[in-house]
């Protein structure tokens, strides 16, 4: 996954208008950079994300799906779902049919042969990170908080992908080493979101590649040509062999056959399960060619939901950078630190004096502390309520702040204090391949369609369904739980001693 | 490891001709296709070997080289060196110092300079197979046999590398689960030869790669562009990625640092351990790349010794093939099937009548039964004897064909006999990632310059140089031999499940 807030220009596949004076040009969003619109006097505009739903083909999210969202897991969507800040997705209705075991059969009057399969099919949530730098700030947590929550919601297993190999191969100074320490670090940060290690697989690729995951990379890498590589990613002939090959190995982490020790072995079985990716929407073009493949490989296609991204303290139109402090709040920001950054640089809707705000009142559309309280505040009263009193000129920008400063403070504290407990041996907890454990929809028995139901650790066990096909998956995955336990101990050892000589004032 | 013996021309990179008309075409040697000049008649020359070490800019083996080969070894060179069947080499003599412990300084006066270390420093073989098909013929053997007695002479650890991914990624039909079959068969093919499990290391491309290994393709990736692939390998815009990819995976078999089972885990001190890759020469083109990219990766340079093909039973120009019954002897084929084939289809230099081959005498330069008894009879003065008699027309065809058959036969039958004996358990014991044991240089006691020498199984062990260094690695070998055997309890199992679904004539 290229990591959106940090898009690396001089490694980006070569732009079409390379001049140097600046001029007009359209927006552009891609793995590598976004962009948006510059107009005719070189000022950045906002990302205009409708457009990009055509540009792209996915679908806007309505209010017709929000509805049916909430009736079919019975939870009201999440705030972001609320506020167009996750506003497109493909296919999100089939996930959804399948989490409610309603079938339709493509040929068929559609009403009358509904059928509602009493069995509890198992999908999986698929997002990632590349693993860039230790210095992690609020634009990369939003899709995580989103996971946990979408996580929570549905009760099906995550698998998270560090991908240093895509962050080595992009990068020109960046060593295997450095990129795979940073996959380390970055777990722990993700570990701190709260996501649950019984249902949580994160991985490194230099560490998980290999076995059916190797199998399913050159499966998908037979199927695109490098012609169609350079159509979507925009390579040409000085891109390396390994950048053009690495669409495969993002795109077949979409695939449940790559995680036998989650799945099971029998990959008759597990071919038909489907992903769910939440994912900021440059991150697209990858999985619109894992739909092709998938097609092609008799798998199941994965399903989409996309993310807008989180803008800069300065603004619509500018981007959060890890290597720019003042752009963005950090996650290892102190709470003095965080009312510094946004009284001093969060650009405001507000009018020049206090007078002139009261009389005309502010615009919290362009109000950056406005649009970060859209991602953290989670009444939707509340928000109407500040919006209004600051578009009336009740709230003055000072407030305005001191609000989304309080918000701003909580979030990051709760994450620092999690942070705080997450240790190497929780990090190796989460990246060990073993069993996970879920229940999916509670309305519905879970049933052993593809893999053994797990004990529970408080001693109640759901039945299997299917007594001999249980027993030896369930040795199997007794082994593959064993080495994994191995290999995990091997990685810790490895890893203190990588910590050992890089101990870059990890909090 | 593309099957020099079976190109398969339609998946071959697009010739720069693909009229449909036979005409004259200059020979054109690359991993994918064989094949020898075609004169203005249509007829097929004999490949130039010659022609081939200036294409490819390899050194020719001559008299000198191999007199220092016999002096450092204290072995005569094999039949196939002397023959010129082994015929070209790249840096060779860097094996050959380094076996005899000379180093040479660059930049000083090379003899005065000259360092004797009494280091026992390490490197290793490493030669590969296309798993295409269960069906592997006298063609495919020959680099085998070689190798063999290079590890004989040598006591060096050898690898094996099976390329399923790559048979996988070129062919239009073959599945994963069909090529991976291909390699535990042709694994059960090479281990006949009568390699030693202690010293040789067999691996399939879908079964190994991962950690380490994984790491060095990546970096092996990064180094390459697709401008330099399609100038070597002739790659287009509509070749999958995974081909564009592949040189990656061949190549990084060549860094010791890609098996730290074998040679530790500390890659400061392994990345300087060279390996000597015996191959046909089509497989030049992958290793000069990996030369270039082993420079900038500060790992050894892999060195290369060359072989020339075999050919089929119709004569010089022609290929042994698979799929042709009668262009082949195959491993599996009865003495009375090796004697009707090369009485009915083995090429002869002899005369129309015997009256006529007895005056004027037979041509044994294109006679294929001469020409397989330079690759099977040992004995210089035998073989010279049969030239001399059979050109001078002492010797008729049918006395000569009589003597292949009989040597022909012998190296069948020994074959058969030492096929019969592998089990699925020495498969899996030359296949799991384990410590191996070799001494080197007899001459020079072993020292741990690299990795510690392993426990002799008779009890005897060496002292090890670093006692502390060479504990924690050995743990860790365990460790890794302990997830090794796991592995392959775990692919037996899939692979008796594999075989009982496709039993197609095994012997």
């Amino acid at each position: 996954m290229a990591d959106v807030q940090e898009p690396v220009a001089e490694q980006a596949p070569a732009a079409e208008d390379t001049s140097a004076t600046p001029q007009a040009s359209k927006q552009d969003i891609n793995p590598w950079s976004v962009s948006g619109e510059v107009d005719q006097d070189g000022k950045v505009k906002a990302i205009d994300y409708g457009r990009l739903t055509t540009d792209f083909g996915t679908t806007l999210i309505n209010d017709a799906l929000l509805e049916r969202f909430e009736k079919v897991t019975g939870h009201k969507p999440h705030r972001f779902m609320r506020r167009q800040i996750v506003f497109s997705h493909r296919d999100l209705t089939a996930i959804l049919d399948r989490y409610e075991k309603v079938r339709f059969y493509r040929g068929h009057d559609m009403e009358s042969l509904r059928l509602m399969l009493q069995q509890n099919e198992p999908f999986f949530l698929y997002t990632g990170r590349g693993p860039s730098s230790d210095s992690m700030h609020i634009g990369h947590t939003q899709v995580f908080d989103f996971v946990k929550w979408l996580q929570d919601v549905f009760d099906v297993p995550l698998i998270v992908m560090l991908t240093d190999d895509e962050k080595y191969l992009f990068s020109e100074k960046r060593t295997v080493e450095e990129v795979m320490g940073y996959s380390r670090t970055n777990a722990m940060d993700i570990i701190a979101i709260g996501f649950d290690p019984k249902k949580t697989f994160i991985f490194s690729d230099f560490e998980y590649v290999g076995g059916a995951f190797y199998r399913n990379i050159v499966r998908f890498a037979k199927r695109v040509t490098y012609n169609q590589a350079k159509a979507i990613f925009g390579f040409d002939g000085s891109s390396n062999i390994g950048k053009i090959h690495f669409a495969s190995i993002q795109g077949a982490t979409s695939f449940a056959t790559s995680f036998p020790h989650i799945f099971g072995e029998d990959e008759s079985r597990t071919r038909s399960i489907p992903c769910l990716i939440p994912c900021a929407i440059d991150q697209d073009p990858y999985f619109r060619l894992t739909r092709d493949c998938a097609t092609g490989l008799h798998y199941a296609k994965p399903s989409l939901i996309h993310m807008r991204f989180l803008d800069a303290l300065q603004g619509p139109g500018s981007k959060m950078s890890a290597s720019d402090e003042t752009s963005a709040i950090f996650l290892k920001d102190t709470a003095n630190q965080i009312k510094n950054k946004i009284n001093k640089y969060a650009f405001s809707g507000g009018r020049e004096t206090v007078e002139e705000h009261r009389e005309k009142g502010g615009n919290a559309d362009v109000d950056v502390a406005y649009q970060y309280l859209q991602f953290f505040l989670e009444s939707d009263e509340e928000l109407a309520q500040i919006k209004s009193d600051y578009n009336s000129g009740k709230l003055l920008t000072g407030e305005l702040k001191a609000i989304c400063i309080k918000h701003m403070q909580a979030y990051v504290a709760g994450f620092q204090d999690r942070r705080g407990k997450v240790t190497d041996e929780t990090v190796n907890e989460f990246m060990a391949p073993r069993p996970l454990e879920w229940s999916g929809n509670p309305k519905i028995p879970r049933t052993d369609l593809v893999v053994p139901v797990t004990l529970k650790t408080d001693g109640a066990s759901t039945e299997s369904g299917d007594g001999k096909m249980s027993k030896s998956q369930q040795k199997k995955l007794l082994k593959e739980q064993q080495i994994a336990q191995k290999k995990a101990d091997k990685a810790k050892e490895k890893e203190k001693a990588a910590a050992s000589a890089q101990t870059a004032g990890e909090q």
